[in-house]
């Protein structure tokens, strides 16, 4: 927490809307942060769906196993968010405290263990005291209100150096339709932290398979497309929670065409999340944006500008402001996918760097140098071989990434 | 050149005996660098045989081309080596200049341009301009001696701190067989430049397609368990010379038990140079060897274990001095390989952190704290499933990384 505000950060933070069916508390529990909120209590009307899009990690924390197991119910009534310690790589205590904290949470909200969603970010290896949720929970459903999204957070926070927020609001069968957003995480953030946790509710009635189906879609073109070190946590969850209470009919069918409405403002709010995680990267100074075009088709252009993205050569030559075209060359060359050297072109913003595999004569080093000083990038890598495309987001690579990584001992 | 040898070189350099067939000249042919040596020849007596290995890339560099091209004969008299600029990105022009530095080359040398081996080295995208060979290589082949194996490491570093030299002598048939190898890197290698060369030169005599067979598999097993910071130049080159000169029967099959022997002295000289690559890694402060034990298979040890070696939170961490176990769980779990979260153990040195999925209750915070201290650190993650294993060497990642690779503008 003593990292100071990224200088990528949004200069306000929004603030978001009522959620009819949504009621909030945090707290402190003291797990690990002295003088700070820990725990986020949601709680969720009567009919919620859920929906979610968890890590692939091999090695998932046990709140990501209990997650995935009661998603299998469809319905949800309350979630329960620690920071200070991931509960992950504990053994069978691991998953004992997370059913412990479900069990405390469901006397609380009223509900069933299996309707209690749990996340858990911070320190790995650490047994999770769970008993430290006695009390805490039940006082937290008693004391939610409405309108404390800033407050939600903020206690979701670990070495973040700004709170995650989002909202959206559309239209369908004439009432207002709201969807608020709320992430967490800086990279796999320092020291010993991991994870990046993201939550977003709406009041759209909607069945929970339709509401799985777009969230995974929306999650593969926003969260799955950023990347600050290409280090995947072991804890990373993305839950979605529709109340109901917007007073319409249920979206029960995909082909709904209020389906498509809904996963269009799904997938925006998640991209301005995405994005705000890559502008909170550790150390991070400028905040970039990678397209591939001309790929043989989208996996692979999205193989490519991944490489490129956590290409520690491209992400410390943006640090270092230099329009460094050889080492994007070089980081299509390893990515593995059909690439044709004396077909690409490169281009850093509107500047053509580099076309037909050589250096574009026609360039002007000042103007590039010009750009590279702005606090955003684009690099577009354009491969000429097809219509496959991409774009992620990522930072640069800096001193300071390592030092919040590495340093912290001395 | 400006930056201050790796603390991890060697004390001393190895003296490499002569090897007969082989002789070396330096030069300064003013590339791009002023007052040091740039250009290597090595001139190779009749009857030479040739191997080589090369980046998979797939932008390789010209000098790639045309030396997968000439392997095809099987036979070499002459290897340029040239400082300064890698000739890749370089589009028809590139392809041009290797070509003229062939010809200028073997004229040199009395051979066809088809025995003649190229392999460049710096600035990605600038114009070589081969016309700076004319005379230089004809002088070297004039003044070329047996004994500069020194000279012939120095003239082919670019970033690198210390030359990189190995040496080994095995008895074949009761005759005295010497393999000498070169090679350079430290990353991909900081401003703009980017690379591993090496090339290893023996007097036993070896058919072509034998010598190939057991430099793939030496090279599989040493330089391509290597990493500095994952990314793949686009001019990695590894050559193989076999002059004959040893005065025994030529091994003309893979299975002759001569070749075995080769095999093993060739895979030990090649893992000396590749270790030393890593110890002259950019920035680095700690030589790492990751090891992977109960894979389901060496394949799946081998990307686990690079999987762990370019994380950069582990590589963080280690210049941190932190045994952060955490952080290589994370990495074994990203790998995407089979792996059972409750089997894993991991170990620092010889003491155990975690086992079973959970901290080692017996693990002591001081004793591993210690060893974190050292130079040398050896990380083990025993995956619990099977008899696959691998180990990769690399090194931590600094500030001062960073500082080579993105603060040279500032």
């Amino acid at each position: 927490m003593s990292h100071p505000v990224s200088p990528l950060a949004p200069k306000t933070l929004p603030s978001l809307p009522v959620i009819e069916g949504v009621v909030i508390a945090t707290a402190e529990a003291g797990i690990r942060y002295k003088g700070r909120t820990d725990v986020l209590y949601v709680g969720l009307a009567e009919g919620t769906r859920v929906a979610g899009v968890f890590t692939r990690s091999k090695c998932p924390s046990a709140p990501v196993d209990w997650c995935r197991s009661a998603l299998e119910g469809g319905s949800a009534r309350a979630l329960v968010v620690n920071s200070g310690n991931a509960n992950a790589f504990t053994g069978a205590k691991g998953a004992q405290a997370v059913s412990r904290t479900a069990e405390i949470a469901a006397r609380a909200a009223g509900c069933a263990t299996g309707e209690v969603f749990v996340a858990s970010t911070g320190v790995i290896g650490e047994p999770l005291d769970a008993s430290k949720f006695e009390g805490v929970l039940e006082d937290c459903a008693g004391r939610a209100r409405a309108d404390l999204w800033q407050e939600a957070a903020r206690a979701i926070m670990t070495t973040d150096t700004f709170p995650k927020l989002a909202t959206r609001t559309i239209e369908l069968d004439g009432a207002e339709i709201r969807l608020n957003g709320i992430a967490k995480g800086a990279g796999m953030i320092a020291p010993d932290m991991a994870t990046m946790l993201a939550f977003v509710f709406t009041d759209a009635p909607v069945a929970a398979a339709v509401l799985q189906e777009i969230l995974s879609e929306a999650n593969a073109r926003s969260f799955n497309c950023v990347t600050v070190d290409g280090d995947t946590s072991t804890s990373d969850t993305l839950l979605a929670f529709a109340t109901g209470k917007a007073g319409i009919a249920e979206i029960a069918d995909a082909q709904d065409p209020r389906a498509k409405s809904l996963a269009i403002a799904l997938e925006d709010l998640l991209v301005e999340l995405a994005q705000l995680v890559a502008r909170d990267g550790e150390g991070a100074r400028k905040f970039v944006t990678v397209r591939v075009v001309g790929a043989v088709d989208d996996a692979s252009a999205k193989r490519v500008a991944i490489s490129i993205a956590n290409s520690p050569l491209v992400k410390t030559a943006i640090a270092g402001e230099d329009a460094n075209w050889g080492r994007v060359v070089m980081a299509v060359g390893k990515a593995g996918e059909p690439a044709d050297r004396d077909r690409l072109s490169i281009s850093f913003g509107d500047i053509r760097v580099a076309k037909n595999g050589a250096r574009d004569p026609d360039y002007s080093e000042e103007a590039t140098s010009a750009y590279m000083e702005g606090e955003d990038i684009v690099i577009c890598a354009d491969l000429g071989l097809g219509d496959g495309e991409a774009r992620v987001w990522t930072c640069d690579l800096t001193k300071a990434y390592v030092e919040i990584n590495g340093d912290y001992r001395s």
